[in-house]
Order: C-alpha cells, then structure tokens, then sequence
C-alpha cells in the first residue's frame, strides 16, 4: 500500500517569507474508513493568503491556528475512493478542508459533493473559497448597486479578480488595483473591469482620480499597502469598507495603521471586516447566489497550478511578490 | 425695538483653541414674521463637539460648513414671540438649529415643539441632539445585547453619559472613559457605571483589562486620543465600534492615524461612523425611544450653563480640554 504524504507545520512563520524549515514532510499511513468515515485521494489543494493567520499563533483569531506538528490546513478538491459513510459513494468529487497531503480520511462533515461539469482548475478558482468570500464580501458586506463605483485591491487575486466580475455583472464602475501591469492588462482587456492601476507605478493619487472622478462606494480590501489611504481618502458618504485581506501586512511585525477615523464620522463610512468560517451555513445559499453569473459567462478565471505538494511551501510566497497569476493551487 | 444681537463665523480655526477673532458681534434686525414664517426669542443654545466640524472649511462633511459672515449654527430652545404660521403659536416652546443669536426667524421647518414639563436645561441635555444622538447610535449601530460590556469614552459628556446610562438599562456592563477622577466619581456614584478610567492616569491597558476582562463587544468612540488603540486592542469577535466623536483630533493639523486592519479581520469587526443630519427624520421615533428610560428615571443629567451670547465662544475651548461638566449650554 502507499503511504499519505503529508506537510506538517512545525515552525510559525514571524515575519519575512516562509521558509521549508516552517515545515516538515512526513509519511503517515493511510488509515482505512471506519463506520461512517470516507478516505478521500486529493488531487489539487488550493493555497490562500488566509493561510498566513492559520499559521500564527493568533488564538484570538477567527479561527484556531495550525496546532504544531498537525497537517498544515487547506481546503482541497478530490475523489472518494474509499466510503464507510452512506453519504459518499466511491468515485464521488468532493470539495472540503483535506490539508496539505495526498489522502484525506473524515467523517464526511464539511465535504462538500462537486456535481459541476468543471474541470478541479475551475471549481476550486470559483465555487471554492474565493468564490464564495467574494459572493459574501460582496453582496452581504459591500452592499453594491447599480451607477456605484466600486474599487477592489489584489483585483488579479482569487478573492478580487470574481469580486470585479460581479461587480461589472451588477452595473457598477469597476476599478481594479494590481502589482503588475500584465495584470492591469488581464482584469482590463479580459475580466472587463473598467480601470486598473498598477500599486508599483508612480501617481497612485492622480490616477484614483482620473479613474474614480465621482468618488469611491465600495472599497474592497484584499491587500493594504501604501493605496489604502488614498483610496479611504477618496470614499464618498455611506460608503462600505469590505475588509476581507490585508495581505501587505501579515509578514510584518508591526502592522501598518489604519487610517484616521475622522472620514468615518464625516462620510459615515462603515468598515467591517469578515471571514468565511462565520458563514459556513450560509455556502448553499452563496453557491446558488453565484452559480447564475458563472452559467452566464460572467465570471473568467485564471488558475496558476504548482506540480506537487512540496512546492506548496515555497507557492506560498508567491502572495507576498504578488507573483502569482490567478488561482493558487497545487496539483498532487 | 431691541437689536437681534448675533456672533457670526468670520475666520475659520485652523487648529489650536478658538479664539475672538473667529467671530464677530453684530447688531442685526428684527425682522417681524412674514406669511408662513415664525419670530422665536432664543432662551438657550447648545454648545457641541460638532460645532468644530462645522466651522471648518470641509465642503465634503455630513453638512455643508457654515459659511464667513454668516451666523454660527446652533441648536437651542425658545418661546414663540410672533406667529404668521398656523402650525406654531405665540407662547410655544420650540426647539430648533437658531444659531448664535437672540431671535431666530424661520418657516417652521425644523423646529418641534417641546411639550415635555421639563427646565430648559434638561430639555437641551436629554432630548436635544446629545441624547438623540445617544439613542441612534447606541441602538442602531452599536446593538448592544445584554450581558455584553461596552465602552464609552466622553462618558461623562452630553452624548457618552446619555449612552453608558441607557447601556445600563438594557443590562450592558459599562465602563466610562473620562479626563477627571471628579467625573469619573460622577458616573460610577450618580450614574451606575461599572467602572471609570481616567485617561490621565496611568496603566491604562492594565486598568481596562480588570475593568474588562472578558473582552469589550461595544465601543463608543466620542473622544479619540491614547486610550483608542488601547481598547481597539481589546474588541471581542463581531465587537461594533460607533464613531460618534474624536474631539482629541478636531484640533490637529494631522489627525492620529486610526488602528490597523487586522483585527478587523480577526475579530470581524464593524466600525461605524453616524451623524444625526441623516436621522433627522427619524427623530420622533428616537424620542419614542428615549422617553422611557426618561420616565422610568434611568437618565441623570447635568448641565453646564454659561451666561450671556459672548460666552459661547470661549465656551467651546472647554471641549478641548475637558473642564465642562455635563451639557454645556449658553443661557441668553
């Protein structure tokens, strides 16, 4: 039989990039499924800036860190091949937080059965997380409607590139922050966002203004950095603050501050933040929210696929260059 | 006939205290009502934080500034002297935005006429903007559940003695933030708060972890200043922050940079800025609200009056640095 390979956490990050000594790759036996458990054999794990915080020690978080030694976590698309469980069948597709390793034994709570005709790439860069944060960021969060404009930062990102489309789909003005100009390029010419600026370009002040002359209404967050507070400057009254990321200052040991409160209290600006987690229930109805605009073509995609689960580790850095070319994801 | 003796806005603060040449003392007219209109004697003004914010230059706030050479906005109170408007009679008692003036002449339009048996200053410190604007942000954005702590800086203000005492009706615990051990006395011995911290004593993080330790879920922000971060830091899982007031950063060339993002994320947190401009027409539901916790004498007040039109322009200075006790009011 072969063994499950598996990456085990065993030292948190504290700033800078991730390193392999953070992890190590261990063989475990592949346990065969009780009564009521289901073995699953993964093919492509999806890798998230969200990662960051399970990898803390953060116990105040939204969610309890990656305990030490314990399979890092990640969500993950694969096939039953074993079932002791009523419910999966062997040979099922099946979505669900299998962690960083080949095989994936559970009870079968939080799986999810992948019944779409699309191929992993697809599913795990629309109807996984990223879909579903963005539908929930978006519409329960962001509030948008129809002549607003909307800006989302990390816009070629998982989270932000469906963030746009959506936005687009519902009539809004739709501009787009990103790290490169090939991204600029790609949400513009390919996703039909209405501007793009390149946070590593110079003006970054005179170009929200040419590109959001009637103000800003939603306000996406996905990264931080310097355009924060150029783009909160800029906010038009009642607007939504979505902050779902703030990925320019997870590796840092002192995290950036926020802006003044003193544009809240005069543009009655609500900023709220959110996780996924607290929403879990809600997926069905996310999923049927978002399913429209994907049949209807709305929604484009771009997967950017690591080959094997080691290259996991190093992938992850792949967030902090903003190098990354759309969907994280490895394929087992 | 007597003059309308009126101060005027005539330079703006560009920082600092506010000092007599931002105003000028003027002689006006008065004008006898014409057809639909109303003469008002003025009996009491009220003085607030927000005043700051409509002296400034801001054309982008919740409310267009008052403009140079006009008379400086105000709420007040005051009887009916003559009447061409069915809806109001001589002898009402009226409520209103009279400015800094002795007699106020208008079409009705935003007043109400206070029915209440109460003295001018009650009426002024409880179900004047202070108290309303206590109820909308408490209830509405706050909502606050019992059994949860909440934190109210300003306590001992207009607004923060109004929230923290309605916080404690509906079963709350309440911690106030003061600048006084005399106010912080005040609301813990008259008002039946929990606790009270002096903002210019010392170990302030150690004194809000005893006073708090199970986490803060409702932060009512009326002051800004070194305490913010401070209880930012210690906001439970879905905490709300009402933005109602940051006097400490009306004064300042640079307002103080506002917490990071993170822990919005971490603990999805809502923060909330509100301004009662946009609530105007939902005032007779607040007072419907308040009148209760009035009645039921849940609602201690006290005013600080100041004698005479003049004094309402050094009367301001008393925000900044926090020697008014209770509403502060100019009796004309």
């Amino acid at each position: 039989m072969h063994t499950n390979t598996a990456i085990t956490l065993v030292k948190r990050p504290t700033g800078g990039p991730i390193t392999a000594d953070n992890f190590a790759i261990t063989a475990l036996p592949i346990i065969s499924p009780k009564d009521g458990e289901v073995l699953i054999k993964q093919q492509h794990l999806s890798l998230d800036p969200a990662m960051f915080g399970w990898m803390s020690a953060d116990t105040q978080s939204y969610i309890p860190p990656v305990a030490l030694g314990d399979v890092m976590r990640s969500s993950g698309i694969g096939e039953v091949i074993e079932s002791n469980n009523p419910d999966f069948a062997v040979g099922d597709r099946v979505m669900g937080m299998m962690g960083w390793q080949h095989y994936y034994l559970g009870n079968g709570q939080g799986l999810n059965k992948v019944t779409a005709p699309l191929p992993n790439e697809a599913v795990l860069s629309v109807f996984a997380l990223p879909g579903l944060t963005a539908t929930q960021g978006l519409f329960k969060v962001g509030k948008p409607k129809a002549g607003e404009t909307l800006i989302v930062t990390g816009a070629a990102g998982s989270v932000g590139s469906i963030v746009g489309q959506l936005a687009k789909a519902e009539g809004l003005q739709v501009i787009g922050v990103v790290g490169s100009d090939e991204k600029a390029n790609w949400i513009v010419n390919e996703l039909g966002f209405d501007g793009a600026i390149n946070y590593n370009s110079a003006n970054l002040d005179e170009q929200l203004e040419k590109l959001a002359p009637n103000g800003i209404d939603v306000f996406f967050e996905n990264t931080g950095g310097a355009i924060q507070p150029l783009i909160f400057a800029r906010l038009n009254a009642h607007a939504r603050v979505v902050v779902c990321g703030l990925i320019a200052d997870y590796a840092k040991q002192i995290p950036t501050l926020g802006p003044s409160w003193l544009n809240v209290i005069k543009k009655r600006i609500t900023i709220q933040g959110f996780t996924m987690p607290d929403h879990f229930a809600e997926i069905p109805v996310l999923l049927e929210k978002l399913t429209p605009y994907v049949m209807a073509g709305q929604i484009k995609h771009r997967s950017h696929v690591l080959e094997g689960l080691a290259s996991a580790i190093d992938g992850l850095n792949l967030f902090f260059s903003g190098a990354n070319k759309g969907k994280l994801m490895v394929k087992l």
